[in-house]
C-alpha cells in the first residue's frame, strides 16, 4: 500500500482555507465569484506545478491532466472548490486537493499509470449563486446544455457566462459528454453524523440518496383563539403541523433509510391569540430506494389529502424539487470497502445524504465515492471539520484505488 | 315587554361608524387618538341631547347618567367605542349606544326608574395602543392604579396622560372603586361563530373564559436534512410541532370548553434542506373553569417536558398573560334567558371568548353580558358585522332587564 503525504495536503488545505476566509475558520467562495477566481487561480498553480495538463472546458470545469503510457480514457478524481456563503475548508476543496496530493505521490514515488489521470474541480456545486446545483458536472457530463447553464443568472442578476468571462474561466474545451472517464471516484466529508457516531473512519458511499421537495400551503380560516371552539376550526397551522408529526411515524415505518423534514414552516397572521389561516412549509423526503421513496411520497399525499378535507383547508403544492436515488457501481463500492480493510480501517457502506458531483459523473461512468467522518455531522458552516487521520484515512484510499484503476 | 326603536339605534351605529372610517366598511379609532376623540366627542353630544349628566374621570371614562326616583347607586350598561386598528363598526359600540338606545326609549316613554341608570364607555378597551386592554373598566373598578395606568407608555411612545390631556378629556370625577354599581350589564357582539352556527340569536353569557398565553423557545441542532438519520437529530421544529397536535387532542380530552392554540410559529434557520435548531412558538389555552385550565397547562407542560427530553432539546418558555377565568352573576344570567325566552328569542348560556369590560366590573358588583350572533365569527375586521334584527334583539333584553333592575 502507497500512502500520501499528509503534512503537504493539509498544507494545501490550509493555503486553500485562507482564500475567501471569513470569521471563525471558514470560507466564502461563491462561485465564479473573485474569491472563486482567486482559489481556482490557486489550484491551477498547483496543477502546473505538479505538471498536469490543464484543460478549462466552457462551463469553466478545470481539469489537470497527467498522461498515462496509454492514449485510453483516464481514471478521474476530483470534487469542486466553490462554497456555501458560510462554509467550511473542507467540502468540496478535500476532495480536489486529495486529488492533486495522489499526484504529488505518484510524481513521488516515479509512477506512470497505464491510463492517464485527471484531478477535476467542476463549476458551481453549491448551487448557492446560481441554480441547478451540480452545475459543472451535469454540463461535464452532457445532460445540461452549455447554452441554457452560461444562461443561468445568479441571485445578483448576472449570468453565469457575464461571470466565467469577468473572472477568466471561460475556457474553449469541449467537454459536454465528450470525455468519457473510465472511473470517477471522489473523496468528500459526510456532512452527516453517521460515520463519527459509530466511530468508523471510512464511508464505502453505494448510492445518492433520492430527493423530494415540496413546498405546501393550507389555506383555512382566520379566527379568534378565544371564541371559536375547536371543532368549528379551520386551522392551517395546525394542519401544518400535523404533516411533520405524521413524516416522523412514515420515516420510522418505511425504515432506516428514509429521512424526513419539515424544515420550513411559516404561519399566517402568526399571532398568539388567531387561529392562522395561512400555513407554508416544506417537506423534504430522502430515501435510496426510489420505490420507498415514491411510496413515502404517495403516503404524504394521502395523508395532506385527508387532513385537508378533514380540517376544512385548501391545499395547494409545487414540486421544488425531484431526482432519482443514483446507485454507485458496486465493483468500486467493493474496492474501497477492501482498500479500507487493508489499510486498517474501519469501514461502512452508505448512502450519501447530500447531492455531489460523482452523481452526475455516475450517468456515464462507474463511478463511487469515499466519505470520511464530520465532526457532529457539522458541514456547510465554519465549524466544519474533519481530522488529520480522517484526512489521510481518505487520501491513501483514493491514492491507492485510483492507481490500481489506472492500471487496469 | 317594552320595545327599543330599531331604526334610531342603526343610524347612530352608522354615524359613529364614519368616524374614522376606513376601507371595507370597517373603523380605525385607536384609544385616546384623534378619531378616538372625535368618536367620544359624537356619543357625548349623544347624551346630553338625551339629558344625560356627563361624567368624566381621570382615566377618560365617560359616564351619563339618568337620574333615579331615589338616591341609589345606578344601575349601569356601557362598554367602548375605541378599535383596533382595523376594527368593525360593532364591537364596542354596539354596547354603548344600545345603553343609549335605553335611555331614549326610557324617555320617550316617560319612564323615571327608582335607581339611576348609567351608559359608560370604559378607556383603552382594546389594547392596541396601551396596555394592558381593559385599563378604563380596570381603573374604574379599582385594580389598576390610576398613576400606573396614566404613565402607560403607547405604540408612538406618548403616555396615557399625554394623550387623554391631548384630546380633552382628562376628567377630574374620581371613580377608582368609588361608584359600585348596583348591577352591570353589557350587551356585545359575540366575535365568535358559535350562536350563528346553532342559529341562535341571544348568549347569556355566564363567563369569561381563564386565559394562558405562553411562548416557548426549542433549542435543538441544525443539520443537514438528508445525511442525518431520524434517531440522531434534535429537531426543535418538529417538536414544536407535535406540541399542537397534542394540543388538539388535549382540547378533547378536556372536552367541550376547553380550546388551545398555537397562532405563533418560526423556525431557524428556516430552510428546506435544514433541520430547524430553533422553534419559537406560543400555546394560547383558555377555559371557564380554573381546574381545568391548570390541568391543560399541567399536561402541557408535562408533554413539552418529557418530549425535549426525548428529543434532547433545550426549552426555554415565557408567560406572556394568564388570567384566572370570570363568573358572572347567576341570576342576572337567568334574567337574560328569561327575557330573551319570553321577547321570542332562541337563547344559549355561553362563556365569552373574548375579553370585555363587564369581567372587571363583575369584580365589583352583579354582571354579565348579552351577545348577539356576529357573522361567520368574524371581528377585530373590517367585515364584521351583526344583523339588524338581532341588535334589536339584544337591545330590547338590555331594555327590559335594565328597567327591572332599577326598579328593584
Amino acid at each position: 500500500m502507497q500512502q500520501i503525504n499528509q503534512q503537504r495536503l493539509l498544507g494545501w488545505i490550509d493555503e486553500l482555507g485562507q482564500i475567501g476566509a471569513i470569521d471563525g475558520g471558514g470560507v466564502c467562495r461563491l462561485a465564479l465569484s473573485d474569491e472563486d477566481k482567486a482559489g481556482r487561480d490557486y489550484v491551477v498553480g498547483l496543477m502546473k506545478s505538479l505538471g498536469l495538463e490543464v484543460k478549462i472546458d466552457r462551463i469553466g470545469n478545470v481539469l489537470g491532466l497527467r498522461e498515462g503510457q496509454e492514449d485510453l480514457p483516464p481514471v478521474m478524481t476530483g470534487s469542486h472548490i466553490d462554497t456555501v456563503r458560510t462554509g467550511g475548508r473542507y467540502d468540496g476543496n478535500l476532495g480536489v486537493l486529495a486529488g492533486l496530493e495522489v499526484i504529488a505521490t505518484l510524481n513521488d514515488l516515479g509512477i506512470q499509470s497505464k491510463r492517464p489521470l485527471g484531478v477535476a474541480f467542476f463549476t458551481n456545486e453549491e448551487g448557492s449563486r446560481f441554480a441547478p446545483d451540480m452545475m459543472g458536472s451535469l454540463v461535464f457530463q452532457g445532460d445540461l446544455a452549455l447554452e441554457t447553464a452560461l444562461a443561468v443568472r445568479g441571485i445578483d442578476g448576472t449570468t453565469v457566462q457575464e461571470n466565467l468571462q469577468r473572472i477568466g474561466y471561460a475556457g474553449d474545451w469541449i467537454s459536454e459528454g465528450q470525455l468519457v472517464p473510465t472511473a470517477f471516484v471522489e473523496l468528500h466529508i459526510e456532512q452527516g453524523p453517521v460515520l463519527e457516531e459509530e466511530t468508523i473512519t471510512i464511508g464505502a458511499v453505494q448510492s445518492v440518496q433520492g430527493i423530494s421537495w415540496t413546498e405546501y400551503t393550507f389555506k383555512g380560516v382566520s379566527n379568534h383563539a378565544g371564541t371559536t371552539p375547536m371543532r368549528l376550526r379551520h386551522d392551517a397551522g395546525y394542519a401544518a403541523c400535523q404533516v411533520a408529526s405524521f413524516l416522523r411515524a412514515l420515516a420510522e415505518k418505511v425504515g432506516d433509510d428514509q429521512v424526513a423534514t419539515v424544515g420550513r414552516m411559516e404561519f399566517k397572521p402568526n399571532l398568539v391569540n388567531v387561529i392562522a389561516n395561512h400555513a407554508v412549509f416544506t417537506v423534504d423526503l430522502r430515501n435510496t430506494d426510489n420505490e420507498k421513496l415514491k411510496f413515502s411520497e404517495q403516503q404524504t399525499l394521502s395523508f395532506i389529502n385527508e387532513l385537508c378535507e378533514k380540517e376544512g383547508l385548501e391545499c395547494s403544492s409545487k414540486t421544488l424539487a425531484r431526482f432519482d436515488p443514483v446507485i454507485f457501481n458496486d465493483v468500486l463500492v467493493n474496492r474501497i470497502e477492501s482498500f479500507a480493510k487493508e489499510l486498517g480501517h474501519s469501514v461502512k457502506r452508505m448512502p450519501s445524504g447530500a447531492g455531489h458531483d460523482a452523481q452526475m459523473l455516475a450517468r456515464m461512468c462507474p463511478s463511487s465515492m469515499i466519505f470520511i467522518p464530520s465532526k457532529a455531522g457539522i458541514s456547510h458552516n465554519v465549524k466544519e471539520y474533519s481530522s488529520p487521520e480522517h484526512i489521510e484515512a481518505g487520501a491513501n484510499i483514493l491514492l491507492n484505488l485510483l492507481m490500481e484503476l489506472a492500471q487496469a
